[in-house]
């Protein structure tokens, strides 16, 4: 097996790594900023945390960057340096494969679209990975590590990957938001915000099977004017989440007279 | 068991009126201003349509009104007139209880929190529904009804309830727009829909357990402003949709200085 060093410790390094760590790679290093980080995803894969970009073996297969898309420019020279023939993959949405160009000479993407928390394992083998490479064995390469963790591998260029980037965006960190916001609202009634997970299961479960426009409902889609605008009254403390609201009942109201 | 008239046939009468009929509830009139959705759903509830309020029967038990907010207040006086002591229930999330006064003598509300469409079969026993009425021996009567479809039937007042409708309009209708966003950015580079249903699934079962402000990911929350500004690049032709990415994206991280 390929050995592997992690670049990064966060969200997705750590559950990628519980992955490929569960299928046999060795997982050599752990390199973050944060010592306490580092520590904590090396303890996980039993493997060796630093904290100094200097310290970074050269003798490993693949190094995998998952860190924060504006330090990934800057560390992809400092990490490439001196390991001419090693694989080297970030894990980004939106950034290029192109990132490597002139850093490195085999190197790809390899971008599972989930959202990770650190503390919830998740079942890697549903989870979609979108990869690219800087060459057609390189590819192969990459698609054969992503294969042994997931069931769906998917080649992606980075122009097409933005988009699908973006998608998520939306389809997980802004519905969140919107989870955030009822969340507040109930918790200033003390209604425990359990009441409201059957509706919440029911709204994802529909685009399973309907199409988002037509599972559309509520207020907004039927154009009640009287609700809308009582509702905006009762977010007159919250002007940015009453801004949002007139924006996105409008935005719906307008889709659905298309 | 009490006979029951469903004035409206619309995505909530539909289902209301099939828990009510499955558990043994005779329905006997459906009223709706459309010919079509009266008779369609009085086919389901083996019940008789009509389109004509003057043909309401006086003698049922219960007039439960399912229509949009804006017809219900016009819709009251004529349906309660010469009813006296009859019970009369509306099933809207942000009307008042005192909708009723002045018309009917034993009323109130009767929300169950879900979101509802005609053809999709729904399971009423985990449907929270939400109960309020004119004298605690109508309100014995209301909750009667609702236990027997329903396995959470919660008092609320007028006030908490309309605070309640709108954490539902943020949990579920603005939740679906985010989807509809996606599938469309998704549909228009041809990447079939499916590929972010593990994506939508996870992020909806994080908040079964995680507070949605710490379950929070992606570039907002990292204020990743590259990726940000370079998103709302890829949404220059869709005007509000940008704007609204711009406010959600600007308040997930005044919510995470916070």
């Amino acid at each position: 097996m390929k050995s592997i060093i992690m670049v990064g410790a966060g969200n997705l390094a750590t559950q990628l790594g519980l992955a490929l760590a569960e299928v046999g790679f060795p997982i050599v290093q752990v390199f973050s900023r944060t010592k306490e980080s580092a520590q904590d995803l090396a303890n996980k894969l039993n493997s060796d945390a630093i904290t100094d970009i200097n310290s970074l073996r050269n003798d490993a297969d693949v190094y995998i960057f998952s860190v924060k898309d504006s330090v990934l420019c800057q560390l992809i020279p400092n990490v490439c340096r001196g390991k001419k023939d090693k694989l080297f993959l970030h894990t980004a949405g939106s950034m290029p494969l192109d990132c490597f160009k002139g850093f490195a000479n085999r190197y790809g993407v390899f971008y599972p679209m989930q959202t990770f928390s650190k503390s919830r394992k998740v079942n890697f083998k549903e989870i979609p990975i979108f990869i690219e490479g800087s060459a057609n064995d390189t590819v192969q390469e990459i698609r054969d590590i992503a294969s042994s963790i997931s069931d769906y591998v998917i080649s992606l260029s980075t122009n097409d990957r933005q988009y699908l980037h973006l998608a998520a965006v939306w389809a997980c960190n802004f519905v969140n938001y919107c989870y955030s916001v009822a969340a507040d609202i109930l918790e200033n009634k003390d209604i425990p915000f359990n009441v409201i997970i059957p509706l919440i299961n029911e709204t994802t479960q529909k685009v399973h099977d309907i199409n988002p426009k037509d599972a559309q409902t509520g207020p907004a889609v039927r154009w009640d004017k009287n609700i809308i605008e009582k509702q905006m009254n009762l977010m007159s403390s919250f002007p940015s989440k009453q801004a949002i609201y007139g924006m996105i009942s409008k935005d719906i109201h307008e889709q659905n007279k298309q």
